[in-house]
Formats: structure tokens, C-alpha cells, sequence
């Protein structure tokens, strides 16, 4: 731990840049932290010659990262490549068996490896650090790894993407229908040209996956994460949300349960006026129970070259102070192999919308239906009459079982007196 | 690093018990995250014989806290008996020299002595850790010295004192005085039989110093909080906040100005509908600006035995793994002196109400002196007509400075049209 800690950083976008320019800009009160240097040794880009605003004359380059790994002067390789398999993988893989510590960024690659590498760098007596691939502008990995350990956690739930913290945000404002919403964000920078893994909810999965592991001490799992999209909220379920005094937002959630662990990624009504519920625009928040320690609730940035490269910057001065426990809070070989709660088991209160003709009966058949399945309302909106047109109901219902409502529904969409798929969102708590 | 770490606790309260209880229960995790096992070796306690509902039959009882300083099988004194001199001073002070790591949750200890006894722990070669001391549930203390360290933080406000935040949210909801509720707090538990130090603002100073200090880089400056109380609160102001769309919450606020660090403890007007505007009953929360990693904002418990205990056990862990840097982020050499911010130079908008005689010329009369100070007015409330009797006017100004408001006020109330001394309370962001 003598000398500087020595840095090859590979990836040179907008994060890699800025990891570089704060290691340039605050040296001084880093080393302070740190107790000593860190300073980049090498780096690897796509394209050596791009002007990125900032000053890398000396440092020298390697067209191939992996060569990053094989440096004798790296002490500790800046994975910000991207993506779960491919270079980012071989790169990480390579640097640990090296004896390099790795940071990085990339929560598909921990998402998907993190068990096998966690037990790579611990082979290898050195450290595995992520924080920055979890809502940035929060340092949440620290937290749940160091902070909040006292007590068993018992449930973890966030609001972890936002491009859809945003597109639900500005649905809700405007009224507007979900393509017209995303067209805009796209324009605006908020939202990918591909939109896929923002909108469909494989991003929000990744950190889950990761946050699951941090609280609960299980292996990651992201196989075991039931996963809905946002593209099907229609501005009338944000409407309704509203009027029942809830907010529809896209939510991580991760509990523990008599059965196992539930991993859900869901549109989801969150009560009105709670902190996760009042998360507004792009900002990330995790809520969790820590036991004893009480709820505790977190916002911040998520993403972007700011909270990104401040996360890298704490897992850098962590390794440079020799910092390291774990990768996820316990030795790999101590992580518990996933128990997933069985789907059977899953229970919920429901937001349900249906629209329906509107004629004598059918308010009889849908409870009828909902009954044999032994799904109780709890409350309903009926709004307007119009006589043979088509009408909205919208009701929720008290806890009842996924699977039960599943069946209701499908027994309910059957009869020619309902158009459109019922739509169902769950009940998240705050 | 090899072995135990081996753990004095001074203090067997709520808090100590807590931390002997989950030592115990939850030694395997502990060893797991820490690398080695956790034990406590020795106890101090005023009372040997009280039953606290754990058992510590074999672990050796020193009647004189000091001797944990002394004992040669303690590695870490958990320093738990509290007050900024006395018997609490002089034990951390002996295990410090004793070469001996020192987990505190002192607050006034380190809000008073925190640059010179970080200066004898570093001196010293050990660890002085304080997480407890700050809203125990929140990692706030790690999250400032290790986490969002990439950016320069420019302000820090925070909801400190879980009693004050109950009693302001309770006067908010019943319109009862503060008298009353107060002891109604103090009839259930969450005010103190003197509750001096919670309602003055007094323990939100000792926390706002030491969060200024790891914001800012500077040594604690307990001397420089310019610091008002809740007793003065009316119910009458709390309701007026509402109307102009605030809440009005008990806040500590630490801002890096041009000229210095302002640090304030004072009841304030937050934005509704803002996280720290939301903050309800006994939570605790801190809000900052951490530059490009932008806004964040943490919410939990503060108070109480989980939450303290929790923050201590994080503490005993990272003194296990041997994490320890700074305990203010940076050497104690390298704290900046405190520079204040001049009281003239102190600028804010506030919220002014006055009790006035409704006669012709009341108004012009106020609005004169205001003027004549450079005080401009954004927003007024005058309710109700009862000529010749008392009414309010309300109003809130653009930002002016504070002692040109204060010198305007006092011109004021000499008028014979003017009941009670006119209250003004300063807006504060979100």
C-alpha cells in the first residue's frame, strides 16, 4: 500500500472522462482520503485520437484493454466498457486473475457474474467494487454493504431507471400516451435511441439483482426476477392511481419471505405523499427496512457523467486505503444460493381496470369471476354512464394470490361484454 | 488484523446493551463482513448488578470506565457514556494515547474536542469513528467521508433532532401550542424530562457542526451555529406556512458562501412537497449539493437503541477490516481553520408577522420601515377586517439581508399600533 495507486482506465466516454478529470482536478484532497496518490497509468479507447477535454498527452495508450490487465504498473483496472459478456467480461476476468483489483460500472456483467467473479478476486486476494453501477449519485452498495449491517434487511424497493422515473413523470403531467411521452424524452436526451433495457425493465433488473445481493447475502440471480415493462401504462391507470390516492411508478423489489427471495420489477401504485412515491422526474431512490435500525429511504442521481464517475472515484480511494472486504458484503463462498419464492406463493393487492360495456350483468359477472377465485374488492370507481357504450372500471382489491387474479382475469376477458385486455398493476407499500 | 478484534464497552444503556446483543446474535455475519471475529472483552458500567436482559456472566467488569484504556486485551474502546467533558473526555483521550481505536456516538465529545482528538488518534496510529453521533439509521457520516467525496459540497441542511421534528409535526396537525405539546411528547416518550438540549436547537448544533466538518474539510466549530430554539414556534405561523405553500421544520444548514461557512440552526420555511418539507414525526434526514454528482438526500431513524447501535456495530466492522482513514475525511493537520461567515453579511428571505392594530396607516407604517432597510416584500396575507381590534399581516420578503431585517423589525414594534414582538422566520430551499 506504499507509493500511488496506480489506475488503467478502460473506456474513455463520457464516464471515463470524468473519472479521469476528477483525478486530475482533485488530487490533493483525494490523496488526502486515500492516504495516498491515485493516478491513471494507462488507459484504452475505442478511438485514441477523439478530443475528450482532457489532457491524457502521457499516459499511455493501449488499443487492446485487455493488455490494461497485463501492465506491470496497473495496480487496479476501471472496467467501463459496458455490457455482460464480450470484452468488459474477459477484461474483468483477466485483470482479477492478474491480481489487479477491479472498479467498475457495468450491473449487467455483475448482475449476471458477480458470484464467480466475487470468487475470482477473492482467489486472487483482491477487490471487486461496484458501487457505480447502482444509482451513482447514492452510494447504496456502501451503505447496505457497511452501513446498515447490524440487522437483518427484510425488504429492499427502489425507483432505479430514470428514463422511466422521467417518461412516468411526465405522463402523469402532461396526460400524455406513453409513445408520445418517450418520442419527447428521446428528443430531450432522457431516453437511449434504442430504448429496450430502460423501458422494458432488464435495466432496473440488473441493479435489483445486485441490491438483492447486498441486503440478503444471496448469490445474484437475475434469472430469478419477475419482470414488467412500463410500455403498456396507459395515462388512464396514472389517472386512476391518482384519484385512489396513489402514483404509478416502475419499482425494483426485493423481499424476503417464508419461501424464499421475491425479485419483482414492476409498474407498481405506491401510496401517495411516501418518499419512494414522490420521487419526481430522473432521480433514483431506495427504500429499505434495516430491522432495529428503522426504514431508511435514499435519493439522489442515478445515472449520468457525474453521479457515475463520483461512485467510480469512492471504490477507487476505498482499493487505494486497502478497504477491501467482499464484493457483496460476505465471502463468495458464504453467498446463499438463491431460493426463489415460487410464483404459486405470490400474493399482492391489485389495481384492476376493465373496459366494459355498458349494460345490465356486467358488474355481476366480473365479481363473479374475481369471487371463485377468492379475490375480495376493496374499492371501485365506476365513472360516468353510457348506456351500450363502452365504460372503465376500476377497482382494488385486497391481498390476494398472483396467480388467482391471473385466472380471474382471463375468465373475465373471455366474455363479450369486455374489451381490451384487463389491465393489472400491483400494490406496492411505501 | 489477525485475530478478534477485541471491544471495552463503556456505557451498558440502551445503546450498549444493543451493541453487546448484536454482537452476540449476529457474530457469524459480523466475522464474515469484518474478516475476523468481534468480541467484547471488558464492560464499564455504573451498575454491575442491573439486569439488562444479556448476559455478559464471564466478560471482566471494570468499575472505573478509564481502565478500559488500560486493559491490554482491548483493542477498541467503545466510548457510550456521553457529555463533552468529564469521564467521557478523559476515556477517549486515555485510549487514544494508549494506542487503542476509539468508536464514539459522543456528539457534543466531538463537536467540542473532534480536530484535536483526531489528532491524537493520528498521532497515535489509530481510528476514530463516530458514525453514532449523527442520525444513527442514516450512514451519513460515511457517506460524507467516503462516498460522495468526488465533488466539493457546497451545503448540507438536515432534520437532526427526531423530538423537535415530532413536535413541529404534531403542532401542525392538532394546532395545539408548543407547551402542550411538549408534554404530551414528554408523556410519550419521545422528549426528554428536560428537554432543553433537543428543543434549543442544542443537539442539532453538535450534529450540524460535525456533518459541516466533513462537508466542508474544516475542524469542528461548535462556537460559530448561530442558533434558535422551537419553543417560540406558534401554531399561528405554522398554519400561515402552510397557506404560502411551506412547512416549518427545526433545521440545521451548513453553506459555503464567498466570505466563509455559515452554520445555522434554526426553525425555518421549507418548500412543501420537497423531501426535507416531508420529513414526519421522530425521522431524522439530511440533504446536500455534492456538485456534479448532484442533490441528495438520506431519510431514517436517528434516535433510539437500533439505529445507535447499528451505527456503532458499522463502526466496530470497519475497525475490524482496518478501514480507517481520517475521521474527518482528511488529516487533522489538513482542516481547514473555521472560517465564519460575517453576520452581516447573512442573507435570506423571510417570513414576517406582526400583530397589528387594524387602524388607517398600519400598513404604510410597516411597509415604510421595511423599505427604509432595503427590504422588499414578495407575498403578503392580511386576514380578516376587525377595526380598531388586533389582526395579523403576513408577509414574506425577497431576500434581504438579516440584520437590516432584524433593524427594520425592532423600528417596527416601537409603533403603539404594533401587539407582541413581530416573528420572523427565515425560508430556507428544499
Amino acid at each position: 500500500m506504499s507509493g500511488e495507486l496506480r489506475a488503467g482506465l478502460a473506456g474513455l466516454g463520457t464516464v471515463g472522462g470524468g473519472v479521469a478529470k476528477i483525478l486530475t482536478e482533485h488530487a490533493r484532497a483525494l490523496s488526502w482520503r486515500a492516504g495516498r496518490n491515485i493516478a491513471v497509468t494507462a488507459v484504452s479507447a475505442k478511438d485514441k485520437a477523439k478530443n475528450r477535454g482532457i489532457d491524457l498527452g502521457g499516459i499511455p495508450f493501449e488499443k487492446d484493454p485487455l493488455a490494461l490487465a497485463e501492465r506491470s504498473d496497473v495496480d487496479v483496472v476501471v472496467e467501463l466498457i459496458g455490457g455482460e459478456e464480450g470484452v468488459a467480461r474477459a477484461l474483468v476476468e483477466q485483470a482479477l486473475r492478474a491480481r489487479k483489483h477491479v472498479v467498475t460500472a457495468n450491473k449487467a456483467l455483475m448482475a449476471r457474474h458477480g458470484a464467480s467473479l466475487a470468487t475470482l478476486a477473492e482467489r486472487n486476494g483482491v477487490s471487486l467494487k461496484f458501487e457505480a453501477a447502482i444509482c451513482g449519485g447514492i452510494p447504496i452498495v456502501k451503505a447496505l454493504r457497511e452501513g446498515l449491517i447490524a440487522y437483518e434487511i427484510s425488504s429492499v424497493r427502489g425507483i432505479l431507471n430514470g428514463t422511466c422515473n422521467f417518461i412516468l413523470t411526465e405522463m402523469e403531467a402532461t396526460g400524455q400516451p406513453f409513445a408520445e411521452v418517450l418520442t419527447e424524452a428521446q428528443r430531450l436526451g432522457y431516453a437511449e435511441a434504442d430504448p429496450t433495457l430502460d423501458i422494458g425493465g432488464g435495466d432496473t433488473a440488473h441493479k435489483l439483482t445486485l441490491l438483492t445481493s447486498l441486503a440478503f447475502g444471496t448469490a445474484p440471480d437475475l434469472d430469478g426476477v419477475s419482470m414488467t415493462g412500463i410500455d403498456k401504462v396507459s395515462p388512464a391507470d396514472i389517472a386512476f392511481a391518482g384519484e385512489f390516492g396513489y402514483r404509478l411508478k416502475l419499482l425494483g423489489v426485493a423481499r424476503r419471505t417464508a419461501n424464499g427471495i421475491e425479485q419483482l420489477v414492476h409498474p407498481a401504485m405506491v401510496p401517495a405523499r411516501t418518499p419512494l412515491a414522490d420521487v419526481e422526474s430522473s432521480f433514483n431512490a431506495v427504500a429499505a427496512d434495516a430491522g432495529e435500525a428503522g426504514p431508511f429511504f435514499f435519493q439522489g442521481r442515478g445515472a449520468g457523467r457525474g453521479p457515475t464517475a463520483s461512485a467510480v472515484i469512492a471504490d477507487l480511494v476505498d482499493v487505494a486505503r486497502g478497504a477491501f472486504g467482499p464484493a457483496f458484503g460476505r465471502p463468495a463462498s458464504e453467498l446463499a444460493p438463491p431460493r426463489r419464492e415460487p410464483a404459486e406463493a405470490r400474493m399482492s393487492a391489485y389495481y384492476l381496470r376493465f373496459q366494459v360495456l355498458d349494460v345490465p350483468g356486467v358488474m355481476a359477472e366480473i365479481s363473479r369471476h374475481l369471487a371463485n377465485e377468492m379475490v375480495s374488492i376493496e374499492s371501485m370507481i365506476q365513472r360516468g354512464r353510457s348506456p351500450g357504450e363502452p365504460v372503465a372500471i376500476v377497482m382494488i382489491t385486497h391481498e390476494a394470490q398472483h396467480v388467482a387474479v391471473v385466472r380471474a382475469l382471463k375468465a373475465i376477458a373471455a366474455s363479450d361484454k369486455i374489451f381490451e385486455t384487463p389491465c393489472m398493476i400491483p400494490m406496492e407499500a411505501a
